[in-house]
């Protein structure tokens, strides 16, 4: 994908959205927002975004790199380290609906407010860009396929040596190791790698602990390519699992498959929640599923749109989005079976390849 | 250092400068802080810390891990993954004045003026927990020199096996190793590691780019050791360096070390700024050293108090600061030569050991 392409044609876009928004021109500071509209994958910077208005700034230490990487359709400067200070200077005349993202630290609206005249309104975008990358184009899903192969391949390398009498903490190294020699730019997030009752901690940090045959290990991970993340989670038993451990796999399984079976462009979210978590709570165990089904993944991690129980939304084409059910034993064992997908108008294509059927190694 | 002994201390503190700072109670979300104040590792809490309040809560993701971590003279609860909408029946009743930190995104901001009643008037702390976390306590100061120390290890061994040859990319990723490797919980940041041209760029991402003998390498790198950074810069040369090369490096380490002389409490921290930056510019070179002399280090990579040329703090005894000048010679080289220092009464104690005779290496 080259961002110089797509970078004009998504700026095109947020400015038609504008005025519906009540926003005459869009600061966009967030980070993601900023890589996603300008190309800048540096930690200071600012785009304004307005009918007439393509303009990026950074500092002296980024320089050289908003050279290299702001699509050449924005007007580039460099200004001092804080970069607002000057930003009046650079705003189109005029009264004037700045707006700013949703995700703006407090200190900084503050400072924006005492800074600008008041000619400028500030009015939060909420949601606004966020709601373009909820919606990805053809090359971003791409390069999430490409992220996942990347990652599964990692993950296949690792099983393929055993976990037994390894520890998680050294199985979550050599699982990210694999991962960014195999060519991501970086993991997604840190792995996790959580056996026996630290399964049942859904965001277990992975310990010096040895895994130990007869134990359940979730293993949560994901790559990161061209700025796009991927995400999977596998459980898997070393040695043979006991009767409950294969039971609860069992049905996790399925209410992973009918969770999938349940996206579609214009099925609710809610509605793609419930349909894995009515099995898991038929079954006795909606307690111990307490998190969302799932979440969006692009340029970052966790995005829109939510796959939860509180959710309002409706999946449309082009989303990408984790199915993640999962049930938790305190003290005993957790299961978590993770797909990524690419919403499609009649239901979904899953990115990650790794295989779903339990999977005992040694 | 036991966090548990040291936390009670931490809130009391805190407590005590809640009335002058306008307060009756103060909502800690910030990660960082929750950390300091709590212990709380995770990804999603809150804290909620007054003269007789001492609150912690956490969804069920993290419900093993607050029992763990969170400091037992806190009442812990679990909520709802969104930990505010419940907020208000754990508040204290009457008139309240709550404040939330700087960093708050203005999207929760919002969020909390619909959901709190009129009752309660929120106010902005304004840095007032990153004012104490920028005091270290000595344990705070033993954990980071161990984390330096670690640092200083990891890049002895990358330099010992040679440079010239190898990528960026790689020569990095080895650093992050062991580091890693040798019991560091994780890099404070992503190492850099520039060599030749690139080296000119202060916050350059490794390259799949061979070093090449005669060229200047940068190398910026750091360890995190139970939530402490350091942070380290040295540069070196692989195979001989030219003349010019070796003169800027002599005024590098020049202004590094004036800067380092001016370092004590009660120093006004734009001085100490001067003190190296001065000696730069009379050279001639004060156009290419774009950047602050240093920063805070802790439980983050960047705080309190910042040593730029537009500071207005003093330096007090137990801040813990870099202090970095570089000159970076676009399209030719760069040099910056930076310790971790922590403030004393009369001067500084250095925390990074690596020599800053400049290295000749394979």
């Amino acid at each position: 994908m080259s961002a110089t392409s797509v970078i004009p044609r998504r700026v095109d876009r947020l400015v038609e959205l504008l005025p519906e928004n009540g926003l005459d021109v869009l600061l966009v500071t967030d980070l993601i927002n900023l890589r996603y509209l300008t190309g800048f994958v540096g930690s200071n910077g600012l785009g304004l975004i307005g009918p007439d208005t393509r303009m990026f700034a950074t500092d002296f230490r980024y320089a050289a790199q908003m050279a290299e990487e702001v699509d050449s359709s924005f007007e580039r400067r460099e200004l001092p380290r804080n970069l607002f200070a000057d930003l009046e200077e650079v705003l189109p005349p005029g009264q004037l609906r700045l707006g700013y993202e949703n995700s703006m630290p407090v200190r900084i609206h503050a400072r924006l407010r005492e800074l600008l005249p008041e000619r400028v309104e500030l009015v939060m975008a909420d949601g606004l860009v966020e709601g373009m990358r909820a919606v990805k184009e053809p090359a971003e899903v791409d390069r999430m396929q490409a992220a996942a192969e990347l990652a599964d391949l990692a993950l296949e390398q690792l099983l393929a040596r055993g976990l037994a009498g390894r520890s998680e903490h050294a199985a979550a190294l050599e699982l990210e190791l694999a991962i960014r020699q195999g060519g991501a730019e970086h993991v997604s997030f840190e792995p996790i790698v959580a056996a026996g009752p630290h399964g049942a901690l859904p965001h277990a940090t992975p310990r010096e602990v040895e895994i130990e045959r007869g134990q359940l290990v979730v293993i949560d991970f994901g790559a990161r390519l061209d700025g796009y993340c991927s995400d999977c989670t596998r459980t898997v038993a070393v040695g043979e699992p006991d009767l409950d451990a294969r039971e609860i796999y069992a049905l996790v399984l399925e209410a992973q498959l009918a969770g999938l079976a349940a996206v579609r462009a214009g099925a609710q979210c809610r509605h793609v929640d419930s349909a894995a978590r009515d099995l898991i709570a038929v079954a006795g165990h909606g307690e111990q599923f307490g998190h969302g089904l799932g979440h969006g993944v692009g340029l970052d991690i966790h995005e829109d749109p939510r796959v939860t129980q509180v959710a309002e939304g409706t999946l449309v084409a082009g989303n990408v989005v984790t199915v993640e059910p999962g049930v938790y034993l305190p003290g005993r064992f957790g299961v978590r079976i993770e797909d990524l997908v690419v919403v499609t108008e009649d239901g979904c294509r899953i990115l990650t390849g790794v295989t779903k059927d339990l999977l005992v190694i040694e």
